[in-house]
């Protein structure tokens, strides 16, 4: 028999495949991800599938804390996937979750985590076809550690690519940077500001979808997220062979968020977002993306930021008292435990 | 500039998306999974797919020991997801893989783990397309936990339920039970036997996409991990709505894993194992059945270990001394981390 506390924590039998996995199961996950492709509760789902171009991806999400202004770990998990495969042209459809959890870890905590997971499959409308839990002792792991793999199909009118990008080309951005990282940051230590920031973790494929459906002028999405806005560009660049030119003046960033990491000495191109990306496109169609973008809720403060040039990997960031950085991957003091 | 030392262990920024993300991603992981798909280097890997049906699934790995005799977590980590795929009447095809690791551990074991991984892809014919690191801090997790995703496709031949299981069926096994889950036991606990126990671990696609093609009369495959044997034949019989009988005589199990779980007071039908399924067949079948799979060198020592029988999810073993015991679930002492 467990006592009344017990029954309220997760224990190791919770992940030893028998008794207590099933009611995990039955009583937690099932009613939740309640989908067809479940009830089977077999090995494996399956799914039809028709000609064409899937993609597949991967995350793992250990962040710290847990539970975050604007966001959870449950969110982030469908989100952070939902959004790879947004970015690479994909339309995101199904969607596996694994847990790994620590002994004692609160069930209450679990559901939360849990429903905010199918609140955040909803509104990305995609389902969890697949999943697994293990059990780790106390101090094996940090709480809960989730990770996420998604598929889904290329949409046709998707052609995203690096071998795409040339000088003359724009970048987007569909609103301000370091929203989730300082959030986080902000959260798991006790500092005493007045203002809290809210993470932007959403989804982003209803956004990309639209994009890639009405214009052919985007040639490259990518998420910001670990190393932010900085270490993407600059890996565009490498990956491209290209310099890329930012103007710092017009990279969106909120009013509350400047002001903190100007206190605490932090650089909010480096930290991460979680509903938030870039979009390089040609010339001709910027202004049209630009309106698209505005037109919705969340990316009113869409900008171009910057633009593409002859090089050979290098970014420049042109500052708003007039000179020039030369922008680097994140490299030196890490910011663990983000996402 | 880092030490000889810190050259030598994972650090956190490893895991924080920056430039040593990107080494350990260039100098380790793509060169061991080298594959068209990875080299992109985007948020997702895409893949052409014809029309049919697809099959998914996921696993997390927390093994501890993480090296056993028989295996290591990697290769547990791929033939786990294989496994899972195979049973289920797919064809496995890609991988994903993400990586948990706790800050400090030592880049050798994960060129090791690396390597099993890629050794065990090639010997399941499926390639690992997308994967993720993430690093925490020491004391945030116990070493290393790896998260793999598989997809394939269903086998036209498959036709695989509980649904089709009648009485009058048989149940098959493909080898002695108990060897994984005794191999990470006596690893983790300082015992004296003399004799070493190897885990079974190994890819069963080769052998379940043979008997699926040549065989109408398999109704329904398992793999028999966590929970061991009993757990499994228990969750079947519930499902399927009958009553299952097993002749403890008739399943096989090595000499030398009955001798130490005697010793120690386990049941080796509760142990798990990576290499073991069972088959539910038609009567017709079993015969030729049974002849094919002794005709492969891992599963010379299969066998029929019980039939179906019109009842309502209950489980009996006939014991060696002629007795009639009841199997449940496993449930009261766990054995944590065994896969």
């Amino acid at each position: 028999m467990t006592s009344q506390k017990n029954s309220d924590i997760i224990l190791l039998s919770h992940g030893d495949g028998g008794l207590l996995t099933h009611q995990l199961l039955e009583k937690y996950f099932l009613p939740c991800f309640n989908n067809t492709l479940l009830e089977g509760l077999t090995d494996a789902a399956s799914f039809p599938v028709r000609q064409g171009k899937m993609a597949i991806t991967t995350d793992s999400f250990v962040v710290d804390p847990i539970f975050f202004p604007g966001g959870d770990i449950g969110k982030l998990a469908v989100c952070g996937t939902v959004n790879d495969l947004a970015v690479s042209g994909a339309k995101p459809l199904y969607l596996t979750a694994s847990f790994i959890i620590e002994e004692g870890f609160p069930i209450a905590d679990l559901e939360r985590i849990i429903g905010s997971m199918a609140r955040a499959c909803k509104e990305a409308d995609v389902t969890i076809v697949a999943g697994d839990t293990k059990v780790v002792g106390r101090t094996q792991a940090d709480k809960i550690f989730i990770t996420t793999a998604g598929i889904g199909y290329m949409l046709p009118e998707a052609d995203l690519g690096y071998n795409r990008i040339v000088p003359g080309d724009n970048v987007i951005v569909n609103g301000p940077m370091g929203n989730h990282g300082l959030s986080v940051l902000l959260e798991r230590n006790s500092f005493s500001f007045d203002t809290k920031i809210l993470s932007d973790c959403a989804p982003l494929n209803v956004l990309t979808e639209g994009l890639i459906k009405r214009f052919k002028g985007i040639k490259f999405m990518r998420d910001l997220t670990r190393g932010g806005l900085a270490t993407c560009v600059k890996e565009i660049a490498l990956s491209a062979g290209v310099d890329i030119r930012l103007n710092d003046s017009n990279i969106p960033i909120d009013d509350e968020v400047r002001g903190i990491t100007e206190t605490l000495g932090l650089d909010p191109l480096y930290l991460a977002n979680e509903g938030k990306f870039l979009i390089i496109t040609n010339g001709e169609e910027t202004g049209s993306i630009l309106e698209y973008l505005k037109e919705d809720l969340s990316a009113q403060k869409s900008n171009i930021i910057g633009h593409i040039e002859e090089g050979k990997g290098n970014v420049y960031l042109k500052t708003a008292l007039g000179g020039t950085r030369r922008l680097t991957m994140l490299s030196g003091a890490p910011l663990p435990r983000i996402c």
